[in-house]
């Protein structure tokens, strides 16, 4: 009875975004009135930065998988009876994931904004909370964005290769221009977090406009603080120098960035896509970048990961390909792997997660 | 005497920064009054954009340099009795070039920021008005310096190799992580134009703080709105998360970043240059890079150019090199052109040149 007063004081105290001090609380309580570790919890990774393991050891009973690549059979091994689970990685977090755990799981966070691995339906059939660290790779990834749409304007991967092809042509004049972001139009395809904090550092660059696409209105505020204004796919296509992909990946948007959609772009205009490689329809694309009908093009992600070293895609000198690093800063990583680490300890305390996937 | 005051009603009405009317008027005077155009003009280039030829060829009679490259012979030969010449490219503008053009020099503007291929002393004593185009392309080196500090700081280079040469290891947790912009103190070597456009363009990410070293202090208010604060050489690379050089080349400037100043840097220090590669001392660059002593470097000048493209720097995972392209966007060229064409017009006129580079 006293240990529920407790969880229940634990819930109204955790309305902060990172609250280890109330999860402590309630696990230190438990911990008190119990001789060992309530509760089992695997790492699906052996590289989950140490901030969150740290958090979870005071609390659980950790095992964790240690091959490298991750094994799906050490990792369907190890499973077995646990009850949380902090998915580090992209394995396919499906039923079969479930079944080899058992009845007795909690809860599992990811340790990823996009959740395009888990098989959300079934998670939610079977009632088992789902957690995972968006917002704190919104900078990382907003960065990352930045620099792509510089480079791709601004021929960086054309550029270097002029250089180790002894073509550096430095007599011209008119040699490599590439597109100004001042005075430009940028459109963004989904206006979340990560497309927010992408608007907000281009707002010393001078641009005229944002523009954007989403399904629903964004507040007004930050409409207003942004520059920004909600406008139909084929209006954000037609009128914007820039256009940023950064939307969450669904059957709505999966090809969505097909031959169409490049037919009503600017021939000026620069894609950049941080989001989801299957948001574009990767043969238009090379179409697209290859026949100039748009100037270039500059992704993180794409379809498949990894991307064999032989597509043609990489043969274009305009696009810059980078390996799905946009939230690859260390500070990042632990943060993502912190949060996650919360979000097991909630849900196992039986609280709200401090990010619920739904 | 009516041809007299013309002029000086053109001298006063030309006080903002581009006054092709004005210029105009004073042209339109004189030609009416005469029956050939007065003004022997050479284009020493066969790209200048169409903008600034177009002004000039209202008021002057021109010739232009048409070999591509363009050759020194033939801009030898066609300096011989002109009035005044647009200077666009990199040939040395120096004795020789005044002897071939002769006495009757008026004035030069070339089509450039930087000016280290002119011999300034020579052209101060032959007292020649010498006009530059600066300002007009703080906005595209501005932002191909953010491109390049994102692009070296994420790893831009070495995650494009990764993928070129099968190495993706998507597997991993802490593949590839670079260093976070946020909450990063940037530090300035120089922070005329382009330094202070580099900052505003970085205000949107959330860095702690701007750093500069300059000779002179710049104005509080400046510094207040770009949270700027000036430090001794030491200081800026001692605390400095992004160094970027954005200084002229000066005996004073020259090979300043070298071995010891590259010991004075923090190990996850990246390097930016986008003002003149012999501010650095190159092979100590490389050294400092191959041995981790700096994180990475990010730079569009260099020593020689073109860089061989046999040099070791290229051989490296953590520099991201372009070809000076700093100001290559259309729009930027063409503007040069323009501010170039107008200082030659003004100084013909006998007036203060919109961008005199003395």
């Amino acid at each position: 009875m006293a240990f529920e007063s407790l969880i229940v004081l634990g819930l109204v105290a955790t309305c902060c975004l990172i609250a280890p001090n109330d999860a402590s609380l309630v696990f230190r309580a438990r911990n008190r009135s119990m001789s060992a570790k309530p509760f089992k919890v695997l790492i699906t990774h052996p590289e989950v930065p140490q901030s969150g393991i740290d958090l979870l050891k005071e609390h659980c009973e950790l095992t964790q998988v240690l091959s490298l690549p991750p094994s799906r059979a050490e990792l369907l091994e190890k499973l077995k009876g646990v009850d949380a689970v902090l998915w580090g990685g992209h394995s396919p977090l499906n039923a079969e994931a479930l079944d080899a755990a058992g009845p007795q799981l909690k809860c599992i966070s990811t340790m990823s904004a996009g959740i395009d691995y888990v098989d959300v339906a079934e998670m939610k059939r079977r009632k088992i909370p789902l957690g995972h660290s968006p917002t704190v790779l919104d900078a990382a990834v907003a960065d990352l964005a930045v620099g792509l749409l510089i480079a791709a304007g601004r021929r960086f991967n054309e550029a270097r290769r002029k250089i180790d092809s002894d073509n550096w042509e430095s007599y011209h004049l008119n040699w490599l221009l590439g597109q100004d972001v001042r005075d430009s139009v940028v459109g963004f395809f989904g206006f979340g977090g990560i497309g927010q904090a992408i608007a907000k550092r281009l707002s010393g660059f001078d641009i005229d406009q944002v523009l954007y696409t989403t399904r629903r209105r964004i507040d007004q505020e930050t409409e207003k603080e942004l520059n920004a204004k909600k406008v139909d796919f084929d209006e954000l296509l037609a009128k914007s120098d820039f256009v940023v992909i950064a939307s969450p990946l669904t059957p709505a948007t999966q090809g969505i960035f097909n031959a169409t959609a490049f037919n009503k772009m600017k021939r000026t205009a620069v894609l950049v896509n941080i989001a989801r490689g299957k948001i574009v329809n990767q043969n238009d694309l090379y179409d697209a970048l290859k026949s100039n009908r748009i100037f270039a093009a500059g992704i993180d992600v794409m379809d498949p990961e990894p991307l064999p070293p032989t597509d043609k895609l990489l043969t274009l000198d305009n696009v810059v390909v980078l390996p799905h690093i946009g939230s690859a800063t260390t500070r990042t990583r632990s943060d993502m792997s912190t949060i996650a680490a919360h979000n097991v300890l909630r849900g196992l305390a039986g609280e709200p997660m401090l990010s619920p996937a739904y």
